[in-house]
């Protein structure tokens, strides 16, 4: 298998998995009050515009990690498997965490449970990138080694941040779904992903449309 | 990244957004009666043809749109994910304007949360299209200059339109449903698509496929 | 837009509404009882067997006919688009279909509803046929012009026999659903597919790897 | 058609149905007692993992038997089809047997028609198999015949292992369900996959990202 046609396959479960998010946002029960229904419902779709942002992102930076692959094996493909399964499983955490701030119930345990699924998520981007990683094993040669110890490094650094802000779930859920979708445009601009993006394009062969 | 890759990933959201559409239509709950039952939901019937018509176009003008793309940056990719943000939402405002009109209760307020998502949405291309066309920063070579004013005009004429059209909600929903597909049928016929398709298809390098 | 952009497109609506099938069978509500729950489901799976093979064999065919096609214009789009709108909707009827022939309770009507829904379905396969061909407007030279008479008269007989089976509906719908499977199959070893694949394999480019 | 087109479409229902197979887990209905609620629906999530696995591994297989196959016909399309419904399908039995084993009812049922719903999985294996292997009808050159008597062995063995554990679901459905897991963990290292892997690749002309 070459690495093209998994990243496709992870691209339409990415592209399935933002798409499918709308369906758990419950639709309104009493259309005679539907004004006060759906302003209820604002956290469903805070939570909606957060998880459509982790996933859009997560898209984003798994391609820049493919870009630096130049070979695939069995354990790059079950890493990658397990990471798709914490992405396919976002949208269950989201609906949960929307309709309980709609509650207003339960709602530090359904952050938790948002942040646990992001933990895995965490621990599951480190995974992917140390079996690509160590040894160089699955590296393109163009990949300089100095950014190699950042990256590990920095995805390291992201799985602990994102267990310590389970703890926030406990302090208040609009703090921490606020923080989740920060985090989200963190990894937007990170320094992964910024100056990864740079080494790749002058030996890669995509031609005159990557990024600059 | 290059566009065609950002192009596919976009597409298969255009894909499931559309699919999923049919999802939102309530089932029947009372089979004895199921004829009354059909019949009585025929506005989630209309709701889903504008927007399956309205996201089936939008695709089209998508790819109008990446066709005079010649390279991509990251807020060109960001502008593009909020873009797919308003798509991808789209079939929760349908499935409730449908339910409202086939209950008869709540439909101006249904109806102006639909015509808010259009909003959003339009305000999305506008952003889009100032992003890659300001100073030419992302345009083909090909694309005339002349055509570049039209189409930022028409694109912002666009967004007041769909502003305007959310006064309707509050008077007619039914009348607003109507002008939203017949927006959608303008989009498919309006100056931007229609006189930009010419000057890329000499120029490019589609061969002998593409529209004439 | 070339031609295989549109197609994989239309793939896309194939395969999410081919897949999306499975969420139309209702989930039992008393596990006390889960085998006769199960059991009493079975017309849902029989209705999710027929729908499926109908999107399978059709997403073949729509293949067969793209591969007829040289050129695409704005009216195939919107032709190929109507088309799709109809087999994205089909999910909708299938689960009606189930679960009225589970409860056996308005089996008629739900069956004539899914009857008008492949009506529709195969008009849109004349139209789009029609628009392709006629006048040879956007075949290949290398399709023969002696098959586009045959092609045009069996599409335009299926919309006819598509419409007479509605009546079936309204003597007994588990006939009906069988016939409208028996339908599917022929479709798949109908004269259109099965002469008209062969003419354009030799002058196509696609190789070794084509149907022989 | 050409075999990659098939599997792109076939990758397009892997993709979807891994993705939907979170929306078969039951939302919570009390969000006071969340906390328990959702430690409630464990077995909905485990049901989840196991079946991400499952037909996850089963992309990934699917991806080997196309490797070994250089043309494709009619036969084969429709034993395709037969399969990616059987993958399809799965969602429901997923969630039911969830929702079973997270109320304590109808468990053994619930395991049961999972594991049927696999013996029809396998059997479409076996099917499209020897469709493909027999004489070597559809098989490259470069494919070993010793390996094709090993493989045809190895699919029906697992037809009948997949037969004999729906018996376990008569006894335990926690440990029908683990088996289950296992089943697919094996695949994903069985002979069939491992060995045959290694002689298609010097053969093919997949380049240097293939697996080693």
């Amino acid at each position: 298998m070459n690495p093209s046609r998994l990243e496709t396959f992870s691209d339409g479960v990415f592209a399935i998995a933002i798409t499918v998010l709308v369906l758990t946002i419950a639709a309104p029960n009493h259309y005679r009050v539907l004004g006060s229904q759906l302003a209820h419902r604002w956290p469903s779709l805070a939570a909606y515009v957060v998880s459509f942002t982790v996933i859009g992102i997560m898209w984003l930076n798994h391609h820049t990690v493919f870009s630096h692959v130049e070979t695939i094996d069995r354990g790059f493909i079950f890493a990658n498997l397990l990471l798709l399964m914490t992405i396919g499983f976002l949208p269950y955490p989201t609906g949960v965490l929307g309709e309980a701030l709609a509650r207003g119930q339960g709602t530090r345990t359904a952050a938790a449970f948002y942040g646990v699924t992001m933990v895995c998520n965490a621990y599951s981007w480190v995974f992917l990138w140390l079996h690509a990683s160590r040894r160089r094993r699955l590296l393109r040669p163009s990949f300089p080694e100095s950014e190699r110890a950042i990256a590990t490094i920095l995805f390291t650094a992201g799985a602990v941040v994102y267990t310590l802000v389970v703890g926030l779930a406990f302090v208040n859920a609009y703090a921490f779904l606020a923080v989740q979708g920060a985090l989200a445009v963190y990894y937007a601009f990170d320094p992964i992903s910024r100056r990864a993006a740079r080494p790749a394009s002058p030996g890669g062969a995509e031609g005159p449309g990557t990024i600059p």
